[in-house]
């Protein structure tokens, strides 16, 4: 490296602690190069240098979206970023945890590759550990239970609709979905999106998936689905999957899964349950009944990353059968997969997975759940139920304010309208909601631009569009819950 | 938080440069509980101490990984991990940049999710400007050029061909493959097994994926895919997609794109270019007409975490013509991608992928390109291309060596066979293969019970087990190369 710059750095280091603001981090590096930094031969010190000038900026980072008087986000000014605020509740995954950032860092240092044991032997062996934790949960037997993190619930749902299909039919991998019969499978209205999606892209197209009616609550409705099925049999169309929900994205339903195991067997369906956002909660004793019957399914979708407040992105695939996912997805590339290699090949995930290279989101969960424990997890979920009661109280007592679903929540969704002074006269009908509609957006946007706090909102069937309050966030603080009613009441008033 | 604990934690915060080993981290952390960090109310201090702790650590690791007198892996003792080591060879992606570590923590730090513009404005934005580049790189023209950073070339190479067969049959969407004509897609038998794995998925079928024969160098014969077109059109196959490698994992090849364009013109055919591996030679401006063609691609699978060192994962899918990705992948989730906010929603991403949420892949990529800028990619990319050249003249010297091509290398793999005295004076044939077939994963096997080196074997066709070497590690040097080549002699000499 240039001999300057070695010492403009090597003048600072000893003042890392107090003299490390971004500016002089940017003057400091302005006369050095990558190039000198490891592995560059006397790169050691820079690269010390440089890499504690990082860390103190994300430290500052840190502290300050943790700081209640900081802005949720800058939206004119997009490089404070913004999602450990105790006020973004916008996502079902929000929040930063400390030590799961932790296992990210040092995952990012490793940087290795979860395809094989010799390549990523502690991270494998952990995701077995961890995945096994996660069938006893579930109440998978002990011989029982199959699984891998993947890059996001998305894909998850598509695995699990895959090996449903390669299940029923295993000549498919092979020879495509031209040898089968026209399959369908059945989700509810209020499933996630990519059940539609992993059809498309299966092959099996958006048409084959049949949307089974819900009740008030967004629960899939038992007898409509076996209705939906015993019509799609009168069609001449060949049913194989259901997919339950366990925790619906908009308004936090659990679907009946035990009435719906039933109906499975009876058909001999394969059932999958989208625990994505929902799985969580079965590490809740007072609420994990809410999940019962999940057990009976043939393959999960459950991502830490969600109610658990893991870093994103971590989201596991859970399949009942052993055995299954290698026999979908492996095409035996000897030159990845060497199986006269010197140790067990059992670790190597490779063939499992859709993926070759798979980013390694396994460490942060670990070491979480080593730090809280289970009971850990639990103390925080009952914390975000609690929260969640509180705000559905407050808001019942309020009359310019109108829950979607005027019964205690059964998850930390809870979804409401705000109505101004000018709409509470105007009669319930087509006109009021043409009005209605539109204040959602604007009290959103009015956020955004202030930075106060953040909150999404939908229209959901022939509801117009309201809010969704979402508790996944151990920031958050009844406090905050108060603040984000009255910022609501302020900025929309005048509406 | 308890505080005793607090104090154990203030008193060595002062400490921090000089007294942090694991151990003592452990000591001092085992009266903390996870729940005093922040968002914890006094939390600051403690959190500041704890991630500064483990920067040590990893501070620590990093140094240790890059000198060369440390074992590239315990093997027995795997919590030692490895990747940066510059004797660490084993895979197309090695090597840890410091750029990109730092990247990645920030990434982390933030927490962020790719898929709308309001979650993660600077990311989104930083994608589109990267992406764009790569189509400039490319040569695809001004109004050309669609695509998203994906969770690794195998899903990369899927969103190809997923977007060939939605060009051709768009109806595919909503109907599924039933009813299409039964649809064939061609790759070189030297081809990455993605693709077939990709067939699979997609519903296509392996049997559906016609392998084309490659010449001795691994590069696929032009007239052999006319060939193959010819006879599947004749079976009443319906072809519709071809993918060529640019950069194969085993031999690194380069296919002819050229002839390769002119064939899928002739036969209105998609051009598929898997150039994870190859892709960043692109940077090189003496090394680049490799990829001559590569212009007259409608897709591309380019990952920057191989050859360019980006930490994993970094893959990148690019679509020539703009607006498919889209139109095949969009669901109109209403709830997640509301077209009524209230900015520009071009930005928001999530409609593009196969993914809900999805993993920051692009900040670590846009530091380094920052930090180096192209020519330090270029420089970087070049020194691999010298240090190969300089492997084969070695080997060529050595009458116990033989390489599998005997030509200068292409790319950064070396392909060869150590041969112990005792196999010299066997004749060429079976018997001697029998033989041969054995050396490489023993003398692997020893490499790795020592931590000496790390390289990987795999048979190839019709050719036993021979050795790859491959060079994409910033911190190998000649003399790694040279010790590469005694340790093997050393281990094999008495097989």
């Amino acid at each position: 490296m240039r001999k300057k710059s070695v010492h403009t750095f090597e003048s600072t280091k000893k003042d890392v602690k107090k003299d490390t603001r971004p500016e002089n981090l940017m003057t400091n590096l302005s006369n050095a190069y990558a190039s000198d930094l490891l592995p560059s031969k006397d790169g050691k010190d820079l690269t010390e240098s440089f890499l504690l000038h990082v860390v103190d900026i994300l430290l500052h980072y840190i502290q300050k979206t943790f700081d209640v008087k900081s802005k949720v986000l800058d939206f004119h000014h997009p490089h404070q970023l913004l999602e450990g605020h105790p006020r973004f509740l916008n996502q079902l995954s929000s929040g930063l945890d400390v030590i799961g950032l932790a296992g990210e860092w040092l995952t990012a240092t490793a940087n290795a590759n979860m395809f094989t044991y010799e390549i990523a032997p502690v991270f494998t062996v952990m995701e077995t550990i961890l995945l096994k934790k996660m069938y006893e949960i579930i109440g998978w037997g002990e011989t029982e239970g199959d699984g891998l993190f993947s890059p996001g619930g998305s894909i998850s749902n598509l695995y699990g609709i895959l090996i449903a299909r390669y299940k029923q039919y295993p000549e498919i991998k092979r020879k495509g979905m031209t040898v089968l019969p026209g399959i369908v499978l059945f989700v509810s209205e209020q499933g996630h999106y990519s059940v539609k999606k992993a059809a498309a892209i299966l092959g099996i197209g958006t048409d084959n998936v049949i949307e089974v009616k819900c009740d008030e609550r967004g629960k899939m409705i038992p007898a409509e689905l076996e209705k939906n099925i015993l019509q799609a049999k009168r069609k001449g169309q060949t049913p194989f999957c259901v997919t339950a929900t366990a925790g619906s994205t908009v308004l936090g339903a659990f679907d009946p899964l035990q009435d719906i195991a039933d109906i499975c067997e009876r058909h001999n369906l394969w059932m999958h349950v989208d625990a994505a956002w929902g799985g969580g909660l079965l590490l809740s004793r007072n609420h994990s009944y809410k999940l019962s019957g999940i057990e009976r399914a043939n393959s999960v979708t459950w991502n830490p990353h969600k109610l658990m407040g893991v870093p994103l992105q971590c989201s596991a695939i859970l399949i009942r059968e052993k055995g299954l996912l290698e026999a979908c997805n492996q095409m035996q590339a000897g030159y990845l997969f060497q199986p006269d290699k010197l140790y067990n090949v059992d670790f190597d995930t490779g063939d499992k997975t859709i993926q070759c290279g798979r980013h390694v989101d396994i460490f942060k969960l670990w070491l979480m759940w080593k730090a809280k424990g289970t009971s850990g997890f639990e103390a925080q979920i009952n914390r975000y139920m609690e929260l969640a009661k509180y705000f559905y109280k407050v808001l019942k007592k309020k009359d310019n304010f109108k829950l979607v679903l005027d019964a205690e929540p059964e998850f930390t969704n809870v979804c409401f309208w705000y109505f101004p002074p000018r709409l509470k006269h105007i009669p319930k009908g087509f006109e009021r909601d043409q009005e209605l509609q539109k204040i959602a957006p604007k009290i959103k946007a009015q956020m955004l631009e202030e930075g106060t706090a953040m909150i999404s909102y939908q229209p959901c069937g022939d509801k117009v569009n309201f809010f969704r309050m979402v508790f996944s966030n151990p920031a958050t603080r009844q406090t905050d819950v108060d603040y984000l009613i009255d910022e609501i009441e302020r900025l929309g008033k005048d509406l």
